[in-house]
């Protein structure tokens, strides 16, 4: 334990130290590095594939299921998709030295916000190894060091990334490690970097909710990090209802597993005859099973008595609660109670009633007459994403480069002093 | 202690329940609430002094130290300036519903991040009482709901400025518990806080490092703080010196016991001599103590040796280090090494060495020519500030109203779907 806690702190202090030689590169400077990364990842893409075997026969051997030794493999598919990735975020603006809102104040200082890099950002996370090279990328475009502690059964895999990056930035002239990859398996390694607040100014979780709440029972830092997405639906009674029903579709069966998918809709009584009439068959065909409220139940005989235990539930699969409620004011409690703060949805024509939901409704997204797929960084603009927040600090929803910055005064003076 | 759990939980739980009618209310309901708070302190002067005597007393038989019975203290002119600052607040612009970004993606979805009240903040905090008041208001304006828990020493004050804030929102239809006082003085009660974060979203300290310390290490609860000010001014050769001598003086005197008052001075080798010569006696004449490196007591026999544990100090008081360095790179180094990225400035008429200043220190505000005394809310155009961060998640330097929100992305479609 003595050793880790020497490793955590070793490569905490050398991730800060390369932190400061980060913080002014110029953009020029860094997207040569990534583009250096995306080409040495190309070349030694049979090293790479070596590596990711060990952790592959390893997976076998420890009885790892088809789904995860699948998340875990770096096939030729994966790795163009990775280099594809980094391609996007050279293509991204640059977040850091922006200054927005100077002002001249009364007594003549020029004062102003600038993007500054956020330091060192510690990134826990599970299974797929390709987040390392995803994350890291963000994270030096950015600015900022990265230490990365993925899963110990992508050790190998994640390691030649790394290996593989660290080259980039050496040839780039950046100091490697800039990028560092947690170079033993024990888990007490967690535990010490969530200690380590002189040097890590961010932990970024990823993964299941047991991690997520380990990491945040145990940091010190500030986390950045969401549980879970139970998003919902609310038709309200001016839907338009071809639309309503093509998002329902989509938001619930267009990639059910993921946390933007669609948990629960509520349908206000004076449609939910009509509507329920029209969408049940349309669930049914996709194989979506309808769990609902006795009003519910007794209109359509496709949906089945829902559990107390299904309303707020993220299914991640096919399957959806259905509730008939008043009005918005129900949907409204409902979903204070039962919501993540994820993503929520309004389908309504009601010009006032759309305004009062963005308004009211408190969560990371919350949409007017679309899909809550669309809660990703990259369908909201902002490019790549590191991840989703459901806290309010810092960041909220989609995570992409600007996140990975904070905001620094800059005050320009001509010898003024205060009074 | 299973009351104290009781207790918090339920001032928690409500503060979460009005915080959701805070979300939504206009500017004028807000507005008029804090004017009504005014008049009502005003009114209720009587009453606030009798319930502050009780205190007084208190702390008079427990022996607190004049200074300490000062502060404590709610005189007229305390509460004069207690109700001035509530009209500062009402005159400031309201936060939240100010959309930022707006854009149409390329399948029609507008989509834009919407300014919302981060939920319910809980205030822990030493001694004065106006800070009751002072950091409700901008809660309230920025449409949170507010746990307090001051100082025991202040208890009877901060429940009779809780009541009277209390009768106001009352009186303005607002749910009076958008602010409450936790009601016992265990110091158990802390660590409930901490632990509630279900309902609370931020937790914002004052006081001592030690408090501050024992907030950050056990709340679940993101947290906004700052340990202390440590700033330095470096003087470059180009300095104009009329110009930074007289900085030089305002940031160490004009009011030393603060966090943004001046603690070192790092000055180029090649000015050291005549600068020093100059610099000095207005020191002596201030009575500031000056401790210096070998170097500088050699320029200047005003100049004692400093001790080791000098350096990075905060003394909070008429003393001040002094260091000759051999240029920007070594008072860079320095300043990573012993500031508390709380304020950096730079004296030079150099134009690239000032923006590579700006640029590379990592400090909540980096300045060029003027007093550091300047990194405060007012001063830099914020209006009132509740606090300064130091940390760089969410907020870095003076936190005022857009800092008590957050932002959650708001998307106007037409029936998108998710390809």
């Amino acid at each position: 334990m003595d050793e880790v806690q020497r490793v955590i702190d070793d490569i905490s202090a050398k991730a800060k130290t390369a932190s400061r030689t980060l913080l002014a590169l110029s953009t020029e400077k860094k997207n040569n590095a990534l583009a250096r990364m995306a080409i040495l990842l190309l070349d030694n893409k049979g090293y790479i594939q070596k590596e990711n075997e060990k952790d592959i026969e390893a997976g076998k051997a420890t009885g790892l299921s088809p789904a995860m030794l699948d998340r875990l493999m770096l096939s030729d598919d994966v790795i163009s998709a990775m280099i594809a990735g980094i391609h996007e975020v050279i293509d991204l603006p640059d977040p850091v030295g922006k200054i927005d809102g100077m002002q001249r104040r009364p007594n003549g200082l020029l004062v102003g916000r600038m993007a500054a890099p956020l330091g060192v950002i510690a990134m826990i996370y599970e299974s797929r190894p390709n987040v390392t090279v995803d994350a890291a990328v963000l994270c030096v475009k950015a600015g900022n060091s990265i230490i990365l502690r993925g899963g110990s059964e992508a050790f190998y895999s994640n390691r030649a990334l790394a290996n593989i990056m660290q080259k980039a930035l050496l040839e780039s002239d950046i100091a490697k490690e800039a990028i560092q990859v947690v170079p033993v398996t024990d888990r007490e390694a967690v535990n010490v970097l969530l200690r380590q607040e002189e040097n890590i100014d961010l932990i970024i979780p990823r993964g299941g909710e047991g991690l997520i709440r380990f990491v945040c029972e145990n940091s010190s830092i500030p986390v950045l990090k969401h549980y879970k997405g139970v998003c919902h639906i609310y038709v309200d009674k001016t839907v338009d209802i071809d639309n309503g029903l093509a998002i329902i579709v989509n938001a619930k069966t267009q990639r059910p597993g993921v946390c933007n998918a669609l948990e629960g809709v509520l349908i206000h009584e004076d449609i939910a005859d009509t509507f329920l009439a029209a969408l049940t068959p349309l669930m049914v065909k996709e194989g979506v099973r309808l769990l609902g409220c006795p009003k519910s139940t007794a209109l359509s005989e496709d949906i089945a008595a829902a559990e107390e235990s299904d309303w707020g539930k993220e299914f991640l699969d096919l399957a959806m609660c259905v509730k008939v409620v008043s009005g918005y004011e129900q949907a409204k409690q409902y979903i204070e109670k039962y919501g993540s703060q994820h993503t929520e949805c309004i389908l309504t024509q009601d010009y006032s009633l759309a305004h009062r939901f963005v308004q009211e409704i408190d969560a990371s997204a919350v949409m007017v007459n679309a899909s809550t797929r669309f809660n990703d960084g990259g369908e909201l603009g902002l490019g790549a994403e590191i991840g989703i927040s459901t806290t309010k600090l810092h960041a909220y929803g989609p995570m992409g480069l600007e996140e990975l910055t904070t905001r620094k005064f800059v005050v320009f003076g001509e010898g003024q002093v205060r009074n």
